[in-house]
């Protein structure tokens, strides 16, 4: 069964919005062994979009399409829909009771037309009840490819995604089985590890395909395998995945599968009932953000100072004045003080400390651009290395922000 | 002159990469006067990807390629387009010494023959040479079509889309202009806009467009402008602007392209050379890594105190546990004492501070779960707001953060 993805507005076209929509649909399909053939976003326009469903239906079984159903002018989808089907609204009785319970439990102003409108849907659509918002999702099926309308508005298209959509598809057809396996490698380059693993990808089964996925410093190579015989695809990606750890033992930190890096720190520190905390200069937050952002970092994470200032590192971290102007702000010396520093303030096992310069100004640090020092402290002492990410602000942080957390998992496993 | 952009990558379709490419483009070109007709993401296939050269070529002007340059044996973009071209690959030698470069500068491992045969081209491709990466861009033409194709990895597209691609099609061609502006405002859902603002919408000439974008709380309103002729468009949109501004009065932040409410922020404070400090609980970090993520922001942000536990609340703030006891950690008076208690710390002229229960557990505290407390503090004293934002656990600090920046915003203005 193969899928288009379909994401509606101009928003999009003109880059004024990340279109994050299609890769969770495209992960969630994927989970279920509907394989996505093409993503398009196309603009708010009639004849762009009769085109792209006549397209997508010569190629596809399933076209999901997510946008253009607001309340607004310039929300065409649903009129498009009809269109194409030949077909004309009509009001869908179970969509307008939902849309006056919305306004009458969660909105705070009146009931409009507009509103109201919502609940017209193409006769031949099937309604897939929207419960958190006004716009309602919709099944319609033609020269059996089947299309599927839902809203734009993430958490609007998730909820149903993951309550209607799935379920119905995995009742109705019987799919493939899918399996991704992607390992996190870092500090080895792509070609120098296709190089290694020249022969391991040689050899590999014609239902298994590798791919290199390169980003910030690491590697994430990723096995991905196909087909109706769930019991030897897992065989088979069991023995691959044996044939291939062994030969990058040295840079393998983790799977992509069981979360990010922060994902699986947090999943040992948990189990270990051990805690962290940071302090950080040129991360500004960002480290405990990505801590924070997961259920269940109360359990390891304490907190974190963000020191931005000299000022912040002596008011809140006590690094003694005399030091920062004897070594420099970005320091080892700085580093490392100011991770010993919080983990005595905040009493956790572990804490990262980061300070660098990530521009686009030097301001007064002796060191160059994109320099970063990053010192990991544990009841065993501190340590820090000193990296150099590059001249792009949002690069350097984001490469520091991954770096520690590689650092901390290092540290974490030593034990 | 219409453009596809076409991502060449499994990664993206399985939904394991948000594809950020395609919207930095997509901004670019619509930057110099190109419409971005349509964004197509394409699997690492042959054929697939030569379908989707040749539907392009039939639709726009311009198609920009991305991905499928490394030195990998899953990369074969340039070999399908040496084949789309009826072309063969070449070494250039301006890219050779430029890898060889590469290698001898900054990269520490042997220089390998994937690494060399990256300097192979199609004959009939101009080089657009990639000074930070191994992969060059190339720009083809074909029956008036301009085919680009460049490096998938972020930094490496960027640099070449910023330094080669838009300024050479500037010099070619006679370009349209084309302007927006998106207003920002927070506080009045989608559909009671639209009714507010009919009329306005209604008298709109017709070379102005109008879209709402909601999300999290807050709509954008984006008009759109484009022609030949600069001067009726500039004046055109100066003349709607200053008709809808009165109508939105007590909703409008600012405008989108002055940059995100954080950085609006930021300008003022640096204008006013006032600081800022934050407390955070719920958003564990991510108000500052906003606010950090923005260049000279060590002018105006001195730091935070990120206090994910009540211990870090006590310990870090001084916030008094029988406060803490009396009221939980959820509640207006510990937001509060977090706001006084950092701006004191840091010395600031402004303080944020949250708490609050982003989920999906309510652990220990006595409010429902996506209540959140936000306190904003300044030498006019403090005060604090109590919001409901939902059972998602992301959306809730996303939606805490982007309130709390508001409500910053307008402490600010109103000096």
């Amino acid at each position: 069964m193969q899928a288009e993805i379909i994401t509606i507005g101009d928003e999009i076209l003109i880059g004024q919005i990340l279109d994050s929509n299609s890769a969770f649909i495209a992960k969630a399909l994927n989970k279920i062994g509907v394989s996505v053939y093409q993503i398009t976003s196309v603009q708010d326009d009639k004849t762009h979009i009769l085109k792209a469903l006549a397209e997508a239906e010569s190629n596809v079984d399933l076209v999901i399409l997510t946008g253009g159903l607001g309340p607004t002018k310039d929300d065409i989808t649903k009129k498009t829909i009809a269109h194409y089907f030949g077909d004309t609204l009509k009001e869908d009785g179970s969509v307008r009771k939902n849309i006056e319970q919305l306004w009458k439990n969660y909105i705070n102003a009146p009931l409009m037309q507009v509103n109201i409108d919502q609940a017209l849907v193409p006769s031949q659509a099937v309604v897939l009840m929207n419960k958190v918002g006004s716009a309602p999702g919709m099944w319609l099926e033609k020269n059996n490819t089947i299309f599927i309308s839902l809203p734009g508005v993430p958490y609007e298209m998730k909820a149903l995604i993951s309550e209607e959509v799935i379920p119905k598809l995995r009742t109705r057809f019987k799919l493939p089985f899918i399996q991704h396996k992607t390992f996190l490698t870092y500090g080895m380059g792509e070609s120098a590890l296709a190089e290694r693993i020249e022969t391991f990808e040689n050899e590999l089964p014609s239902f298994i395909k590798l791919a290199y996925l390169p980003s910030l410093g690491r590697v994430r190579l990723r096995l991905s395998a196909k087909g109706m015989d769930r019991t030897l695809i897992e065989t088979e990606m069991q023995k691959q995945t044996d044939a291939l750890l062994p030969q990058i033992k040295d840079i393998f930190t983790g799977y992509e599968e069981d979360g990010s890096i922060e994902e699986i720190i947090g999943k040992y520190l948990t189990k270990m009932s051990k805690t962290v905390a940071t302090a950080e200069s040129c991360t500004g937050g960002l480290i405990a953000s990505r801590f924070t952002a997961n259920a269940g970092a109360s359990k390891y994470f304490k907190g974190s100072v963000v020191c931005y200032t000299k000022e912040a590192k002596m008011q809140v971290l006590n690094i003694p004045e005399s030091l920062i102007d004897a070594h420099s702000v970005v320091s080892k010396a700085v580093a490392e003080a100011m991770a010993t520093s919080v983990l005595a303030l905040l009493k956790t096992d572990f804490a990262i400390a980061t300070t660098g310069n990530a521009g686009p100004t030097k301001d007064d640090t002796q060191e160059d651009l994109g320099i970063v020092y990053i010192a990991i402290a544990s009841k065993n002492g501190v340590f820090s290395e000193k990296f150099s990410f590059g001249n792009a602000r949002i690069k350097v942080i984001n490469r520091a922000a991954n770096k520690a957390f590689e650092l901390l998992q290092k540290e974490i496993l030593k034990k």
